[in-house]
């Protein structure tokens, strides 16, 4: 059901780390659920995590570990059990089978996990899984890690890009899952990418915090905020190339190059979206501010109103106005806004287009990509959100999920 | 599929008040779809509309046509077609439709439109309907009223309420409609109550807005704000009981029975949400003020997860709690959050509760009605915020709307 999302091409090696996976049996049997990934001594580690309030074990477990500045030497990531709402005796699962990657890889790993949510970890049968991850470490294991983190993801999701910086090539590949509990406020529910560039540990921070913004913070499914949303940015350093400064000519580049990564995975979360038959891009301009822009911009991401009808293929522009008109923003002239969908005009000036014909908005609504543009006519700030719509097999997917 | 949801019993007469319908084929041919409701001269009327900024034609007549103090003859309602969206020639078509009752009643009569957004309003067919709506006005046509004005409602709804104020019987009888985009900011799509106490304005406007705080404006189903929202409070005075003073007993015995009307009919919304199998209601206690509770219950009101969970009978937990901790809500303490679903404790202290078991979840989440009691230990105010499900049929409704 994924809209124009296919396996991802080749994913690059990144120098100085390394993928191995493993069977742990967390939910379902007989396939590889859990992800060791090392990195080499030395590697700069960034992150994001969800800013909602029941966060889960191992959010708060990192958290903690990447305050006290201790060097990272690996992530340890389980699908299937989020271990999120299971209180002390999560944290001290969560400690349990990092411990167990610990002695693996002799020193500081962070854990992440997820899935169901409310359930405990399955301490004893990842922990015995880690040794069998441990043993197939590789260079090349993106692909199969990206499999292995999948929950209700159909497809998985990865990018690589390279460029040159100061002679030498520097490689950026990630991998991210996720496909329902969707509106990250900070990152989607999991994502990692990797670089062998020399970046520190606070430019890399500000790099990830920046990539993020238009991409894992710009995207939702749902509406609903997971509890285990993380995303990890590390740069080895592996490539040879010099140090990145921040604010140079290489910064801008190694960002764009980031930044394309970073849209990517996060745009192929929602093309992955549950149940998902349609790509819809919001973009709202002409705004006062970008708060602004976002909220009118996710009022209707989130309209199951106007994600209903974008399922049926049915140009019911009415849900659009109804959306745009409840959006939170103070004093809305309606005589300045602008609408179309695709290079289809709705509305001008406030009243219906007088070229719109149903023929044409029906035909915008068939396409499985298609952008919304609304124009508030009180500013100069746009942005943009990715949703999906909303069907039958969303209704089934999370109605059934832990049946 | 309406939840513990029947026809409702008899709808008393309201003196000075007299209601016709008639087929005028606004949308499906062979129904009743014309409401024309007249009262007699010297009714007080009291209204509440939607805020959304994009309010149809009719809304925006009868905010002016009270604005001026005109004396209101009576009311025109049409269902199938929302008459929003539809810019200056919408204004003036619902002036049309009004002056053909207005012919008819020899006095202003408020226009309101329900149904589909954006296309035109069948100004003929209406129109010439109008004089057969007239020829059966009748003080017994509440339930045949409450019928002509659904639209993908399943059950007509009305609620009738009596008291004695200064030794006479008064009657408070109202009717609704609406059954999607329910997430009334005023009211809920259409509902028309009338009673013959005699009441000034701007007393009866007064008990509108209180009446409506803690019923229509209560309750959501999909969270989508209509364009359409009106709510309409007349009094006739036709009771022969001497004028209710503001801050009396009596106003204080007749916003009794006025909230018990409204507080029906708003519940009926819920019940007979699009593709309902579940009434919810969300109550949120210890909050700092009633704005927060709101915005906590909202939150949990609105997510798709915790709806489809709950269409499925699914104890899922674990969905409450994410919705919670991303509410709206600064510095939530977690470990003073305490939840449960009816009787049965979930969370205490922020932690998992040690006597809950899975069956006792789910026998809560099999009842067709249930209440999810959300604590927030920082304060002293509550408030319920009532919702339904989310269902296949949600999305069926929605997806085949206009087809």
């Amino acid at each position: 059901m994924a809209v124009n999302l296919t396996e991802p091409g080749p994913l690059l090696p990144v120098g100085g780390i390394r993928l191995g996976t493993a069977a742990a049996g967390v939910r379902a049997p007989d396939r590889d659920d859990l992800l060791l990934l090392a990195c080499d001594a030395g590697t700069s580690v960034a992150a994001l995590f969800t800013r909602n309030a029941f966060c889960a074990a191992p959010v708060t477990l990192c958290r903690q570990r990447l305050a006290e500045r201790t060097a990272v030497h690996g992530l340890l990531i389980n699908a299937g059990n989020a271990n999120a709402g299971t209180g002390a005796a999560g944290l001290d699962a969560a400690r349990q089978c990092a411990a167990a990657a610990e002695t693996q890889l002799e020193g500081m790993v962070l854990p992440f996990s997820t899935g169901v949510i409310g359930e405990a970890l399955p301490v004893a049968r990842i922990s015995s899984a880690v040794p069998r991850a441990a043993g197939n470490l590789r260079a090349d294991g993106w692909l199969a890690a990206a499999r292995a983190i999948m929950t209700t993801d159909t497809v998985p999701k990865g990018c690589s890009r390279q460029l040159e910086i100061g002679g030498r090539t520097v490689t950026i590949t990630g991998i991210a899952k996720g496909a329902g509990m969707i509106c990250p406020d900070m990152a989607t529910m999991l994502a990692f990418v990797a670089t062998d560039a020399a970046v520190s540990r606070s430019t890399l921070q500000r790099a990830l915090a920046e990539a993020a913004a238009d991409s894992f913070n710009a995207i939702t499914v749902d509406g609903d905020t997971s509890t285990n949303d993380s995303l990890v940015l590390m740069a080895t350093g592996a490539s040879g190339a010099p140090a990145l400064a921040p604010d140079s000519d290489d910064y801008a580049r190694f960002l764009a190059a980031l930044q394309a990564v970073c849209g990517t995975l996060a745009q192929a979360v929602v093309r992955d979206g549950e149940g998902a038959t349609r790509f819809i891009t919001v973009r709202v301009e002409q705004a006062r501010d970008r708060d602004e822009a976002r909220r009118v911009a996710y009022t209707l991401a989130h309209s199951p109103l106007f994600k209903t009808a974008a399922f049926a293929g049915d140009a019911n522009w009415g849900r659009i106005l109804a959306a745009v008109g409840r959006a939170p923003v103070d004093a809305l002239d309606l005589s300045r806004v602008t609408i179309a969908i695709d290079d289809v005009p709705l509305v001008a000036a406030g009243e219906p287009h007088p070229d719109y014909s149903e023929a044409a908005g029906s035909a915008v609504f068939a396409r499985a990509e298609f952008t919304v543009r609304i124009q508030l006519g009180r500013g100069r700030t746009a942005a943009e959100v990715y949703t999906c719509d909303f069907s039958y097999d969303y209704v089934r997917i999370n109605a059934e999920y832990r049946s």
